[in-house]
């Protein structure tokens, strides 16, 4: 009887998050870069794709010490940002503090049982990926989250301070290249759920 | 027989961290602020503290895009920093890349079953931690992440570039705060520990 509730607890959420799946590709609101893993884990039996995001860079306003307000989101961008964009924002911000964040990439997998979330465990592993652990377990439904360990994050801009222009060019550059390093990560991290997970 | 296995593996995982616990108490290499959970946790039948860090600002040698090289620490601190010891060691590199690191606070638990595991991902979250994982699932041995998500990382000084003293001095001042807030949360941590667990 366990079994069987947990069983169909998990078709149902299985089916749910194919459906949302198959609905943001199709409204061109997936990141590129995780549609070949989202595709893969639909395939499967025992496996889905809940959430994801392939990086981003963004301006957010929070206090000084990182607290969230209304409306944190100043901007943001789900690809390689140029200089110009990003003094325009820090230029004409005038809250309390903005945040620049270069975010790492992002999935959340769903399966129905601690064997399986061992698998995935091994796969983020064996991509070279630190932070991979088990966010929910309960009966039928495990959720597994991968999370690229490399950032940035500092603020910028206060009412009493603001970075240099010539600093923030240079941190634009590298955040540049570190969020196109997620690509590569992603492309590791679908290889090993490929060799773990049918 | 399966269960048994796993309940002596436990012991004996159990018995090892806690000597390994009360050498680092007496060495006096224990962050101070972690005490009082690894002690409780130390007291309870079904857990123990493998590993913590109550957060620290560090300063390392890595390369632009963050990889990791040899001998990366160039300086760390388990406490607040002042001005003076930051701007010395950044006059004074002169490697590729320096990287101005407040990490947050990291505390790993083992406990012997997906229930123990679960409870704790319980206290984590409502401790408002958001970043809490099961990352070993193991007959007999669950180890359970709770890391803060608040941190800072950004490069400030390189081959081309350094940050203003100006800007460093605001971002040191910054840093000091978070690291402080580590402190209320651990404290807030320890309560929930104590409502979800025996």
């Amino acid at each position: 009887m366990v079994k069987e509730k947990g069983d169909s607890r998990f078709e149902m959420t299985k089916k749910h998050h194919k459906t949302t799946f198959e609905k943001a590709l199709l409204e061109g609101k997936m990141d590129i870069d995780f549609v070949p893993i989202c595709k893969f884990l639909e395939k499967t039996k025992a496996y889905f794709s809940t959430s994801c995001c392939a990086g981003r860079i963004a301006l957010m306003c929070l206090d000084e010490v990182e607290g969230k307000k209304k409306n944190a989101f100043y901007r943001k961008w789900h690809r390689k940002v140029n200089e110009k964009e990003i003094l325009e924002a820090v230029n004409t911000f005038d809250g309390d503090c903005l945040w620049f964040k270069q975010e790492p990439l992002i999935l959340h997998i769903g399966t129905k049982d601690l064997s399986g979330a061992q698998k995935l465990i091994n796969a983020g592993h064996n991509a070279g990926i630190k932070r991979v652990g088990i966010i929910v377990a309960k009966e039928g439904k495990f959720i597994i989250e991968v999370l690229g360990s490399k950032n940035m994050n500092v603020p910028i801009k206060g009412t009493d301070f603001c970075a240099s222009e010539d600093y923030l060019k240079k941190i634009i550059k590298i955040a540049n290249i570190k969020f196109e390093s997620n690509k590569k990560a992603i492309k590791l991290l679908e290889k090993e759920l490929k060799k773990e997970i049918k």
